[in-house]
């Protein structure tokens, strides 16, 4: 069974396909899309996801006439630099890619990402193809932000490049590492909060299939997750205004990652403390409690974590939400909820609201040893 | 006399402003442009031109109330890497750009390409300013491609990315080194030869105040170089047909460039060869020979080289230009003279032949000397 959904970007549309061995159709669904196997084609993988899923990937498109070219960069958040930028740059001009060539990514947000910012930059921009291989990629793979790191903030240099399509093959999430589950459905459950407060109590019924990772019931969190974010995106591709609601949960998650170092905290772990945060900041600030009790107990449903870890330094986190690109002029603007399922931005918060936030995160942190 | 162009692309249309003493209305022609002083701003530019030119612009800045912070890299085209790009995100997050924040590039070329893609990829694209300052950038300064090189291929990490607005004060053109100014003048007999015969025969009658930099014929050159630029890139932003056009020239001088060594042959040096070996190429082809002849003697007039220097190997040549970025799937394609003031793209050239014109045009750097 394939569910599908279009990204709505006028000349610049595409489908999202979602089900269980997708990618063994990936030949005749590149062709669907315009992508015909003239020019190289450059697939962008990570040394883990390549164990698993790189021998079909390669397979089906060489089958469909395709010629594949294969770049493997190392697992984990330090791979989205400049370097490895670099890196890929010189396979893709070595392997001969051209205007008309397409470059795959094959893997999770790192990979797509890195990936995506190589083909938004190579030759000012060609054609890129998300085959996501996490949880978490639902949301990094639709919408077109592509980004590397650098040393002093994430995600801070890249692009809005759309992909052609996104193929998301349910059957290459089988293989994930547990904790890697936990960190995807942080995303999941994002979606739920910030649009939909019927699909956050559906994720609470079923988390336990969901973490077992039961097919059907994945294949719906996921077409429902990126119903929320192709929604969005489709209305604010530049994140000009309402785009920015999905970045609940982001400015504090963000800075965790970063002061716990790349990959320590995942991402998804990261977010579900923001988003525990951002919680309780809407109820400091008069919204109703039960906002903070039900986002601090869906997470927790999915085994994810709520609160600071200790060992992480208040001035460091708060020095490093300075750097974050959503401050505007001065001010820290946050995503907040109004409610469950709707979330509003808030541009006019001062430090010293959101450092006792952080300081109350971090005091139960201690207490959880 | 302030002249002023529009380059119109919808909601993304913009502003040129050429003349004498623009720079000391910056900050009027800034927030007349909808730039506001309310976000630091990153001043970019090289050290030859901070020399001359960085203290008035900087000033005159700080007037208008704009909080401006200075780059300054090194001059030459070896600047334009991603390790320059790094530094420049480095200096932009210290100094706290946000996203209303502009970069202003101070420079020729090689600054207003790296400033460029600093501004385009840094937090996914922030607004930019070109005061170019030197002859070649009526070119590269319109029209929104922006880039570095990679080690084995010039300008092949960029985006499109158009300036708010472009000020060209021509006044700054006065301290250019003579060479620089023999070379800037290869891209303005450029745009005669691809769309103007009659600027071709005009600047061949005024060659002589030209490269003595007359002010009133320099700003005419100017404008009238920018207005073929202006309405090619008007009808093609992203080079999908039409834009290629402005390639006149550069597939051997780019391969010129990079065999040297970046900065040993000027740009404005490699294109004028490259635009004497494309009339021979159209000769060969069965255009009128007349092409070859104006083409050679426009650029003898303004003292640039027409021969490929003796040292250059012609199998590194070839090499170069089968990594250039024009090569759709394997065929060759030039941009080739139909006649003075009229170019068309050919899409079927061989290896061979374009070898042998190489071959011819190092033959007569032989001769040369």
């Amino acid at each position: 069974m394939m569910k599908e959904l279009t990204v709505d970007l006028g000349s610049r549309s595409y489908p999202i396909y979602i089900g269980e061995g997708i990618v063994l159709k990936i030949a005749s669904l590149l062709e669907k899309n315009g992508i015909k196997p003239t020019s190289p084609l450059l697939l962008i993988t990570d040394d883990h996801v390549a164990a698993f899923h790189l021998n079909t990937v390669k397979e089906k498109l060489e089958q469909g006439g395709y010629q594949v070219n294969v770049h493997i960069v190392p697992a984990g958040e330090s791979t989205k630099s400049l370097a490895s930028l670099e890196q890929i740059i010189r396979v893709a001009l070595e392997a001969g890619l051209d205007r008309n060539s397409v470059i795959v990514a094959l893997g999770g947000g790192v990979v797509g990402d890195l990936a995506g910012f190589a083909a938004a930059s190579y030759m000012r921009g060609i054609r890129f193809v998300q085959l996501p291989t996490t949880i978490l990629a639902h949301d990094s793979s639709v919408g077109g932000k592509v980004a590397v790191n650098h040393p002093l903030a994430k995600n801070v240099i890249g692009a809005f490049h759309q992909p052609e399509l996104v193929l998301y093959d349910t059957e290459l999430l089988l293989t994930l590492p547990p904790r890697e589950v936990r960190s995807g459905y942080a995303e999941v459950i994002k979606h739920g909060l910030i649009r939909d407060a019927d699909f956050v109590s559906w994720l609470n019924e079923h988390a336990d299939e969901l973490l077992a990772l039961d097919l059907d019931l994945l294949g719906h969190a996921l077409y429902t997750g990126c119903k929320v974010k192709v929604a969005v995106v489709s209305q604010d591709e530049r994140e000009t205004g309402l785009r920015a609601i999905l970045n609940l949960g982001h400015t504090i998650g963000h800075a965790l990652e970063a002061v716990a170092g790349y990959g320590v905290i995942l991402h998804g772990e990261g977010i579900a403390i923001g988003m525990v945060g951002a919680a309780r900041l809407a109820v400091q600030l008069g919204r109703p409690e039960r906002i903070h009790t039900i986002t601090k107990q869906i997470f927790q449903r999915f085994q994810l974590p709520v609160v600071i870890p200790a060992q992480l330094d208040t001035d460091a986190i708060m020095a490093a939400m300075m750097h974050d690109k959503k401050f505007k002029e001065g001010r820290m603007t946050f995503v907040l909820p109004v409610d469950i399922g709707e979330v509003d931005i808030y541009e006019e918060l001062t430090t010293e609201q959101v450092r006792a936030v952080v300081s109350e995160l971090k005091q139960e942190g201690l207490l959880c040893g």
